[in-house]
């Protein structure tokens, strides 16, 4: 069975603080009529720091659509291919065992896919089929698990690396001045992050069993991306905090379909898109409070890193070194749509099973 | 085992001819110098005519990045539905059978994914799984087949879709002048298409029975968007038509691990980029020269619809009739990357015999 082995992150070294962005908003919106009202939203994110691609100054600037979607791929070929590389070490793999690449970002666009770069860059076999992905959003890191669990189960003896690269700070637009959209200037992050998924079980992580996706009926322009000249704009509908309502039911249900109970779980990978899915998810699952720690981590340390929290706090849980043979646990990527991307697993170390 | 059912495909009304082409560029490119080699180019593709979605004078205006993109979902929208309700009844599902749509495009971006749009459109289950794909251009054709392919693998009882959109007259460029681009703009056309690939072989069509896929290292910069504030820029190498002679191993390659011959086949299903890609790929694998004639009849009659090219030309072979029980045949779709995605299959009539 396909095992998620431990994931790798990295995020850049421009650091701002949440000081600093209250600071900058301040500033720059002292005339805005709602900014007592944004800056209480951007304190209540709980995001502590977030690292950037660049120095604050020259994120604030736009040089155009076309300077900022080259500088995504020559950030991603500088902070990729190290991430991948972690990643690959972790799961005892060389890039030539690697069946098929998940790539997934909405923060750069570009054709032909960031795969063929890739393996070109690391020696992957020409055979690696290429998945990109650049339509779901944050919902993308659980799209990218479950569609490399789904591959593994079509090829048990197969492979499947997912990427997640996310530099948010490339699609800052200062010309948007909405609420939602100030508020995502203080709580989106940069940060790359992988993961293999291994098809056999020769490796130490999380068993991957059933995994499920859901769409909220008629809530497309809840979360979008206006395209326009200057870029993607990003469009935050003040409705998406409340989404848990209808969100926990969904993975109450999957659980159900695979006889456990959500609220009953050992581990708990969540979306941290801000702190009130949290807070809301663990209060309609009825989980304890410290459940949902390693996304709260996540948010707290790099802010809202797009479709690579689910990688970033999967990781996060690995390194915390509690969870043990049997552990069972869920996780779930929130985005646009709006959907839900939800993955069931059990903990599991046969390998070292097997060595000691 | 899944079962590629037979596809749809419509194209908009708007009607350029050859002729028309030819007029066009004479008169816009007058003082170009290489004007008498590009409308050769244009003379040689074979292109007898193209459906686009607007009429050729507000196809030629380019009235910015973000009304054209816009556009493109007007379009897609009104257009869609119908040839995905045709593909649905030519598998004899419902849409609340499907459980994975796929959506390849690259000449309009959206997020959320068009996927979410036509889940609320046409009733599919709010569990349908969403595999967007913008990146691999003309190839997304072959890759639709092959996710759907390994997904029914994955899920024998599961269905999936796969729609290709591709309105390739919104990513004409004015200001691109190269000879490449010019051709471009003579050799592209309009197009949408769909089909389902069902898990089990209540169906006719062809049984899907194994993939693969193949960059061609270091030909990144062959086939490329460029991805500018006046939106995508396609820009073509003139090395593309020669890539048949390191594809055309590939295709064998893959025939021979299934143990069958590329050369001895009963029917074919080739991305149809070009007449030399057509030309060539005939000529190294030795076919007959009708071998390619579905292909060819959607060059001549569509032009090349990107990544609709080959659910098109395999529609054609559904119409044709001639294909029976057991008939083993090849599909590729090429594409950026440079990257090949090719599928083997039988053809079966299960249904058929067992009605019989």
């Amino acid at each position: 069975m396909a095992v998620l082995c431990r994931p790798a992150t990295e995020v850049p070294e421009h650091v701002i603080t949440m000081d600093d962005t209250l600071a900058i908003a301040r500033d720059l919106h002292r005339d805005h009529p709602d900014l007592e009202l944004v800056l209480r939203l951007i304190g209540h994110t709980g995001v502590r720091k977030r690292h950037l691609v660049q120095p604050i100054e020259r994120t604030l600037a736009h040089p155009g659509f076309e300077t900022r979607n080259k500088l995504f791929f020559t950030e991603a070929q500088k902070r990729v291919p190290k991430v991948v590389q972690q990643a690959l070490d972790h799961a005892g793999l060389t890039a030539q065992q690697i069946d098929l690449i998940v790539f997934v970002s909405c923060t750069g666009f570009s054709m032909p896919s960031p795969t063929a770069w890739l393996i070109n860059e690391m020696g992957f076999k020409s055979q690696t089929r290429q998945l990109p992905i650049a339509q779901l959003g944050c919902a993308a890191g659980g799209s990218a698990i479950n569609r490399a669990h789904d591959f593994c189960t079509a090829y048990p003896q197969g492979n499947a690396l997912v990427v997640a690269c996310e530099f948010c700070s490339l699609c800052y637009q200062p010309t948007d001045l909405g609420v939602g959209q100030l508020l995502s200037n203080g709580l989106f992050g940069d940060a790359v992050a992988a993961a293999v998924v291994r098809g056999d079980d020769d490796a130490y992580g999380v068993r991957l069993e059933r995994n499920g996706s859901y769409l909220i009926p008629h809530t497309e322009d809840w979360i979008s991306y206006a395209v326009r000249s200057t870029g993607f704009h990003f469009q935050l509908d003040k409705r998406v905090p409340g989404t848990m309502e209808p969100l926990a039911p969904v993975l109450e249900a999957l659980a159900e379909e695979h006889h456990w109970k959500a609220a009953n779980l050992d581990f708990y990978v969540i979306h941290a898109g801000g702190p009130r899915i949290l807070d809301d998810l663990g209060r309609f699952l009825q989980v304890p409070a410290d459940a949902f720690r390693h996304s709260r981590a996540t948010l707290t340390e790099y802010g809202n890193i797009a479709s690579a929290v689910v990688l970033d706090a999967l990781g996060r849980l690995f390194e915390e070194g509690a969870a043990i043979n049997e552990h069972r646990g869920i996780l779930a990527g929130f985005g646009p749509g709006i959907t839900a991307e939800v993955a069931l697993g059990t903990w599991t170390d046969r390998r070292r099973e097997r060595l000691s």
